[in-house]
């Protein structure tokens, strides 16, 4: 019961701090789309008539662009709300 | 009863860490929110009439950039308040 | 029973932390795609009428980028939900 | 009892590493905002008459972009000051 | 029996840790081909009809670079699904 | 008695250690606001009437860029003054 | 016979640890790769008729780029399914 | 008393160590405010009438960009002169 | 017995561990050789007619440029292959 | 006694380590009054007549950005001459 | 017998280790020769007269580049083939 | 007396260790004054009849950016000849 | 006579790490001659003429950028073949 | 004695990995002189004439730019044959 105790915390402890790992993944997506932000922003101000165009571009590409970001979210969330269960009858 | 303690601190430490590493995405938007408000100051500064436009895409992206940093304090928050909680039962 | 115990903890706390690691490939992706879409949000914004063929380019390139962040998430997914399994066999 | 503290104490320090890690997020917002800044000076410098277009899109973006920043201050505060007791409740 | 069980943990765990770490090469491909893709787009931009001799060359290139990250998903497949089976049957 | 010391004296280490890194948020706004003094001067330099309006935006701009930096410094504060007196009557 | 098993599981730990961190040479390929093709495209997108030549210049010097990858891969393959079997026999 | 001095150790060499972690902050200041001075000299070196005006606004701004330095060295004076002597008395 | 076979254990996986590091070598002439390449296409897309001067050039500079990639390829190999045998060798 | 030396050791060699790390901080100002200078030869250069107004700012630029690497000294200092006295009494 | 083979094990993988980093010196020939392959390659895409002279400096300039690269090998080599054999005899 | 030396030790290895890290600081110099003669010796190109002035300012902030290095070598100095002797003295 | 070799297992470990260390130093002038060498072709390719003039500076300033690798395998070398043997006598 | 031994091995391992730390410091010079040649090749390839003045200018600013990387070979140098015969004598 003891080291069942101890190799519980273990793995728990592993599984917060791997999460926090996941979430860095987000420094990616934050200075991309901020780029691209940044140059819809200077295209619009040269040419406002092309805000829809470029607006939509910037959308549709940030979607993309977010989805690594949304992949460590979920890896994130896995690991605080199913791993720590699925590891938790692995050691029961 | 002891090594559950020791198994708890464990655990708790390591929502705690992780919590800290989570935040660090918030590097990304930070630094690319910054280069859009950049942008847009100098479309702003060279043709003020734009404003409206240049503006309103400034802000739609950063809502978008801003997401992974979202993520990351959702998750921080998420390692603070409801993993520990789970995680002791757990360890009970 | 009880370095069975310990043996499977450290294996799960490994699993929770490579799942962590993998993902951080995904700051390649997203920095990339993020230049992808400013770049063509630039294009569009010179020349509206090539809207079409630089979006198109630019979801099929982005697609391709994309699969190394995809990686990471499967790695990462693989680590959370098979490999545990797959581990605890050998440590039965 | 004797293990008892021996967690809190390693809970704790975790809380206070965990706090630290999380303010290195404001590496991003103070970079970016200071970009931010330093594009509003030169559009300002170069047609003082929009000074106030600029200045208020300038104050309107960095308040978006020091977000994260934020995040991660309220990360820092909540692991000293609201985590420490509710971990001591686990542990009590 | 009882090292037998720790010797098979921590080798497991090695193998987890070393499937993330490789998947960390995927950050080369994904800002790389991100570039190509920015490219690509800039130039199509300019030149529509080229648009086809301008993605072909995209696709190839891509396909060439991003052979190092399918190397870092590929040996992260292995360090999971083959090496584990492999290294128990040294600690057999 | 003997754990007790231990576990305080590691959990005042952890907040010494936790303010140290608290403050190296400082990076940011100390390189941020250094571009955003340059390009003023470079403003003032080329049209020395715009002074008054160039200072008091990037004072502006600077206060705010200067944020993240007091809540690193303010969370090094807590961790040092009162982050420990709280973590001491836990660990009483 | 316990000792054994430790330090057959200490060397095939150390294997896997190797072949990820050997993979990660393959960010270097990714980068300078995608750069090539980058360039590649600009140069099509400019004068179409050179494709050919482009095209063959850009596989050429890819595959030179590419080998330190294929010699990170070379050599993760080799820690995987070469060295523990070896190992394993200096440590009979 | 054994412990109780291992304690106050492990305690001071952590307010030795934030101290000189928190000093690493002078890394932003100092090239940021190079950035500022060198802007200086090109502006001064260009219109050596404005050497008042461009003189005046460097040292305001690198007066604020040093903020972030001082409030390091301030948290390690402290982390040196204050703290460990109330460290001691929670560990007296 | 025991220690002897321990000894071989970390000195093995510090051979698997070496050969890891000497590969990452392998992003220097990845990026370079990739730079190369990139401003070969550049040229030749700008005169087709120097294709062959450009290409032998290029092979030549990679040629050497790959050396440091392949001195640490080597180095992995004997760290693998020949350093093990005569460790053990040390350690009979 | 026994305890007391250790701590005492342990204490003095966080000193040492945290001297080494507030000098760190020097690489700021080195590179910064680097950019400095450089811009300022730029500038005699161009216009020798503005020697003196442009030599007169630098130096003080560069007086003013020299303070965070002087911070950084004299924290160093600090723990290596005042700290450790300091230290002892409480471990006394 | 026990303590010198651990002691030698030490030794042997402080060795191989130190190889594997030794061996990371060749990030920067590998770098910088890339770059100045571009530029020749550059330089004789505009003046394919100037072949000869700009590939002789070079190769003239990479081989002298290239010499920290082999310092790196040389004493990977070292590390590997005369050290282990120097070291056991200290600890016959 | 065994804990006295061990103690010793411990402090002198961080001595040396902190010297090592303390000398880091000598990078920043390195790049700084480099640039800053990268620029004198093209402007002396240009004008070769301002060599006097360039060189002379030249010398004066090489001066000043070389402080930080000095610190950091007194600092080292310092901890190999002053701070072992009087750490000594503490362990005595 | 056993704590006698552990002892000398750790230098000579830390003595083969510290060479590995020593040669990284390496990655500096690897880049910057690189670096030279590639505006020396540049300028021969621009004037041939010059081709004598530009090696000999190019070779004088590599033999000077050369120095600090050569200091760092020269540290390397003595801390391989010259301080063992030292280290070796005062563990004698 | 037993101690005293293993005291001074850590001593020892710390002085030779400080030795390798304080090297490190000549990644600063090798590129900051590379870039100085590199300007020089440039200047010398565009005015010949003025060879003379701007191999003296950079023969002279390579030779400060120098310092610290000899600062950091002294202090290798006085942590590998000085340093460890003065702390073998604290250890005596």
């Amino acid at each position: 019961m003891e080291f069942q105790l101890l190799a519980k915390g273990i793995a728990l402890a592993g599984c917060a701090i791997g999460a926090g790992l996941a979430l860095i993944a987000g420094i990616g997506p934050g200075i991309g789309e901020g780029n691209a932000v940044s140059k819809a922003c200077e295209a619009i101000g040269r040419q406002p008539e092309c805000k829809g165009d470029v607006t939509s571009t910037m959308l549709l590409g940030c979607a993309i662009a977010e989805t690594t970001g949304i992949y460590g979210f979920v890896t994130g969330l896995l690991l605080i709300f199913v791993a720590p269960g699925m590891f938790m009858n692995f050691l029961a």
